[in-house]
């Protein structure tokens, strides 16, 4: 933050421009909105660099498209589309003229005849030296591309569709629920697959960056006889939608849901293989969804089309809303509580709006609070010292934990099918936590260990989830890694930790997953509740796996033993032959 | 994002109560203000924990101090004091009265009489077998503390103050500095400490949410013959400051700058290494600062104070505003320059708002761009498709680097100052590269390498700087840490990895580090350009000291082959005398 030497209305933008090189800059005040904010800092919520943004992007729709299905208890169908779009094509589309190239010298890859002749002259005497250590029966060394002959690389872009058979949204709703950073359903208190509710709308600001075209939404609704469509794209600096189109069509066939389609630059290359083990996680997962995911382009040896058929029709209970519990609020929530209750009086609001106070617990607080407080007292006239004293004692008294009643994890069931379906192991153990608390949230931690399995990578493979969506980044600092890693004392359940071919599967459910930073990508190892969890569980799992390991063993050395024996029969009998053979001849 | 069944004005806030598990809740589409969202996820800027908060609180107090001196020139003085606040005095503060316990059994800290014979009991055969052992001479195992007595902790308040003598602000701008977010200065791009102008603002709402405490901000200008003084708190819910005290008082003595004080909950406890680690590591980049740290409470053994005084008058000169490299920009941001610029036509435009583009190279890229192009257009009135067209040749066309004359970094006097000071070591050596490109963004990298000094740990110890800030957390996941440990061969530098005191100082200044995340704590390791020139400048300063080590492993050598012939000498005179005794006695 700079501070200033002149103020100005945030209406004038003057611009300085330094001439002397030591002049300090004026400055001025200005405001910027949500959206710009998000614009100038995308790598907040995972648009690092255009591949990343594409990632990003597929894994935010398919996020909304199963939470949206789920909301309505609908076994989820989600199809996913990504369409390469040549440069050529990107360009009619957008209605601009195709250019030819004509001053050739201006371009990055551009090289001059000399650098031209300087590179051919090295290629031919690289090839001469690996003619010769080819006939002398040396290895061949593999040319490195020349710098000029790299360039920077086409811009690359995207079509994204997807598709869902969720809950659709209102007619009217939809133009904010993309186009207005910030605006949300109601911020309960919920396990959620997203977080700050910005997903679709980062695209959509990252297609205003990128290429400029607006995003379709298609969308209805269960018992609606239309279907709505909308065209849009975001006015960045006043943060609202600006609609091209919005109508209600003629509804062909009973469909519900939504169906997004959003033009972006990306980087199919670079993220291909993030993209899908994305897609395969969460395959793993949610084994009561079906999957479609397609790349199609022009070179039909790129395209890509996947089927992660349902494995099961039982879906997991949708999270429930809950309320806070007295330690998880600040003085802010606590003041917000009170502008939203219904509740009259301080006894139902300590009641009614937290977890875990029972009536008489809370005529005891209301007693302890001190003589200025009572039962009947209006609680949208409290004081702020008031406030204060109650947030005081919520922090010093005792209350039971929160329940895990409101979570909804994965289940044993759906993480054993998950498993064996991706990995095909010799055997799989699983187990589910009870539910924990970490800063006034519940939480759940269940996991799943592998042993074994044809394709399977030999040592620790770890595969994370945080409230049902896979985690890929930053694997090395996550709690399950470094828990599994270091903590595991694999020998001890007579499994390998480098030779073995090993899973390690952890699920984390919670009302708040406390993501390090900001991009959903890893968990940090510094909260000692989780990495206790998640400890117990895996060795949890162990244990179980130990058991059928020994049995595994004690069979094999039985039959080492069975096989000794008969050899040693054998020879036994031999040798009683061999001593027979001098009677026989005598 | 939930997707809503029926929808609301923003201002309806119904809230709806779930009685029968299952039930789905009706949604409602409401908007949050920046200051809403950012409290609500506060770990963003590095609000995670209460002491985190101390921390964060206090590392943007100082850098908007250095910041503000720097901006005049004036060598920075800077005053920071934490002041612990018991409850009982927090809570007079506030006007509350003190409470006594009446109702113990609620307390989490309560033990009841049952607990307590068991503990007791527990405790004194604990105690008889440690007796036995000792007898015996066995090891004393430690009891470990029950879980009764350890409760939640006391919550712990303290005042921040933090006193400058930079530039100061504006009377008017003050309120809006720290009681608006995402209301600042000028947003050109240059190297800068801070990030997202956050800074003070989030530890206004941190203190809003943990004490409900106004902010205080006393301030002066050079040329002001009055003293700023403002109170104010942020209406978290509309974004805007509320001023309790807005007033100019009489300037007592000739002093400019600023002094903010805030009351916030935190945790000197847990924080206390990082917080000293963090002072004393700014002090190491910015010997030019004089900074003068306390630590108060009421247990005299507690209190801290640590003097930095300035090592140097001489102070890197101010990072420069900078225009955009062709390469760095989107469409959005193309978007925004035309709206900004003075400029009138589209020659001008690129000659003057782009870094690289000389009025020749203009020339020809407009020619490039195609037949509806032209020198003189008005680059107010460019079409979408036009912007694009440009945006897409920007992506295509050859731009020299940006230079980095724009960047300020450390120096390699102050860094060699620095190191020497901190670690007093046997010998260092320092490197600064030039100036390379990423994103088109330039940066740079400096780095200092030493060897030995008394109270220096063995193995390589690594400081990390970006823009002149230190680096303290998550450094297992950063550049430089990777770098260092894992691509220098310190072996071929004469230099033990393991056994030697190693110090390892990187500095990267740029007009945009890209940090991973948003806590400003670590670069990542997947860029090339950076891990590349991080490498070089360390590998650079290994070589400056290999010769030093060599020299004084000959040096050693030297003295080991002097002794070893004095010792050889004399052994031969002595074979020499013993020889004679015979012929003497003969």
């Amino acid at each position: 933050m700079e501070i200033g030497e002149s103020s100005e209305s945030p209406e004038g933008k003057k611009k300085s421009k330094s001439k002397t090189p030591r002049k300090p800059k004026d400055s001025v005040l200005k405001q910027k909105s949500p959206a710009e904010f998000f614009a100038d800092n995308k790598n907040i919520a995972g648009f690092d660099n255009p591949g990343k943004c594409l990632y990003t992007t597929v894994r935010e729709l398919v996020e909304n498209a199963l939470d949206s299905a789920e909301s309505i208890s609908k076994l989820p169908i989600v199809e996913i589309t990504i369409e390469e779009i040549v440069r050529s094509k990107f360009n009619s589309m957008i209605g601009l003229a195709e250019h030819e190239r004509v001053d050739e010298e201006l371009y990055d890859d551009f090289e001059s005849a000399k650098a031209r002749e300087k590179r051919l002259a090295k290629e031919a005497r690289i090839q001469e030296i690996q003619a010769k250590n080819a006939n002398l029966g040396k290895k061949v060394k593999e040319p490195v591309a020349s710098k000029a002959m790299k360039g920077r690389g086409e811009t690359s872009y995207y079509r994204v569709t997807c598709k869902d058979n969720g809950k659709g949204m209102p007619h009217d709703d939809i133009p904010n629920m993309f186009g207005r950073v910030l605006s949300g359903t109601k911020y309960g208190l919920k396990q959620t697959r997203g977080k700050f509710g910005l997903g679709a709308k980062m695209a959509l600001i990252w297609s205003k960056m990128s290429t400029g075209l607006p995003i379709e939404i298609t969308s209805s609704m269960k018992g609606q006889n239309y279907t709505s469509f909308c065209r849009l794209d975001i006015d960045i600096h006043r943060n609202i939608p600006h609609i091209h189109v919005h109508e209600k069509q003629d509804k062909k066939e009973r469909w519900h849901g939504a169906e997004i389609q959003i033009v972006i630059e990306g980087n199919w290359t670079t993220y291909r293989s993030k993209i899908l083990h994305y897609m395969r996680q969460m395959a793993v997962i949610t084994p009561y969804a079906e999957f479609l995911f397609r790349f199609l382009s022009d070179a039909p040896d790129k395209n890509v089309t996947v089927k992660f058929a349902r494995r099961t029709d039982i879906m997991p209970p949708v999270p429930l809303e809950t309320k806070y519990h007295p330690s998880a609020v600040d003085l802010l929530l606590i003041k917000r509580l009170i502008a939203e209750t219904s509740k009259q009086n301080l006894l139902q609001f300590l009641q009614h709006e937290f977890v875990n106070i029972s009536k008489s617990h809370a005529e005891r607080l209301i007693g302890e609070m001190g003589p200025d407080f009572s039962h009947k007292m209006l609680v949208k006239s409290l004081t702020s010292q008031q406030i204060v004293r109650i947030h005081q004692l919520f922090r010093q008294a005792k209350f039971d934990d929160p329940s895990g009643d409101c979570l909804s994890p994965a289940g044993e069931y759906n993480l054993r099918l998950g498993i064996i379906k991706e990995l095909h192991p010799d055997m799989v153990a699983t187990y589910s936590g009870s539910a924990q608390v970490f800063e006034g949230h519940p939480f759940l931690v269940e996991a799943g260990v592998s042993v074994g399995g044809k394709d399977v990578k030999q040592g620790v493979n770890i595969f994370r989830f945080a409230n049902r969506i896979p985690l890929l980044f930053e694997q090395g600092a996550d709690v399950v890694t470094r828990t599994a890693l270091k903590r595991i004392n694999w020998n001890s359940y007579k499994i390998n930790q480098a030779q073995d071919k090993i899973g390690v599967f952890v699920s984390i459910v919670s009302t708040k997953i406390p993501f390090k930073g900001t991009g959903k990508e890893y968990i940090g190892d510094d909260i000692s509740e989780i990495a206790a969890a998640v400890k117990t569980s895996i060795q949890q799992c162990c244990t179980q796996l130990k058991s059928k390991i020994l049995k595994r063993i004690q069979a094999r050395e039985q039959q080492e033993r069975k096989r000794n024996l008969s050899k040693f029969v054998i020879w036994l009998n031999g040798i009683f032959l061999m001593l027979q053979v001098p009677y026989m001849t005598f």
